[in-house]
């Protein structure tokens, strides 16, 4: 299936690229591995940020999940000029901004995961990690980085 | 020679494969390459969990990286079928929940790759970097992802 | 151009190759793909330490990322024999030792990326994630992991 039609289906719309924050491209290809470069937690002028388990909920923050793969998915769709190139997705790491006493990292990242089967089904499933940080860039609750198989 | 003959002389007792806890697979592979899930300080029942430097000592962070290898061997048994598929182990990229002083990531993360060397000599040396992290998932002292060479 | 050649240009200067301190290579090849292990803020016996937003300013840590791709290029010529058999940078991943309310992880690497980018010019451009931890090995600033592409 064309994936702007499944996004359409899925009521998904894409934003648009946002700019790099400094000297980095927004993805690299070597053969048929894309490496996309880390993504944050903001939708247009809508931002998830600050800590989860203090400042930000658990729910909230699967949204700013959510947001990251939507601000990766833009910078790839200009970058390949086709999501339709994607044949399947390989992997994420994956940095929650972390109260000390928050655990629950990767029920924040299914929200990442959540939307990118919703979108390529089998082939959109990926191996993942999880991982806590004391803070990220520009206060973000999630900052996503991931590894995609191209056709 | 077999890996599973290599276990044995080791003593070396693969646990059943952990169930991912969220929405992703232990791994995926593409081409060579395989893309190996981070996996957790966890033995069956025994768990190394808490800040290394302030709830773990150094000691016992080593066993939890020992920990997160045999999880992810046995998450990799079951994905791979036969792990005599391994050729080489490429890159560790581990995480230790850390005290804000605790600075011997390094030490501790030997646990994970003594065991990959003591596996699969030569082939079982890699490319690695050691984290720290105010905390990590379900407050577990060490998380682990991979990259492995196939056969 | 011979990247020798560039460096003297720049005047960049190689240290010597640190020793691993842990049982890991400083890199790991397979195909055209190089994964570089992480290598910290320090360049001989300079050192750029602690967290950034209280010990270090952000233009000291720039001078620490700088130093982390130093070693990495002292590393990878003594694993290479010669750096010219590097086609371009991929990605990096870097993590930032920073005070919890420090947000400027990416204004920090771009040491690095900058240095990069003035070596290979546009092949030097790369994928990147920019993260926080709470501490980092031996208490350096920042620790950053890389991969290239050989020719």
């Amino acid at each position: 299936m064309d994936i702007y039609e499944r996004m359409r289906e899925l009521g998904v719309e894409l934003p648009e690229a946002p700019p790099p924050v400094g000297l980095f491209l927004p993805a690299r290809q070597v053969g048929s591995l894309l490496f996309a470069s880390g993504q944050g937690s903001f939708y247009r002028d809508r931002r998830v940020e600050g800590k989860v388990g203090a400042d930000v909920t658990l729910e909230e923050a699967q949204l700013g999940a959510r947001y990251c793969i939507l601000n990766m998915l833009a910078a790839l769709d200009a970058y390949l000029d086709d999501l339709n190139r994607i044949q399947r997705v390989v992997k994420l790491l994956a940095f929650v901004s972390s109260a000390p006493d928050f655990y629950q990292q990767p029920a924040v990242v299914n929200g990442a995961s959540q939307l990118l089967i919703d979108l390529w089904g089998e082939e959109g499933r990926h191996a993942r990690s999880a991982i806590a940080a004391n803070t990220l860039p520009s206060n973000l609750s999630v900052e996503i980085e991931a590894i995609f198989e191209l056709k």
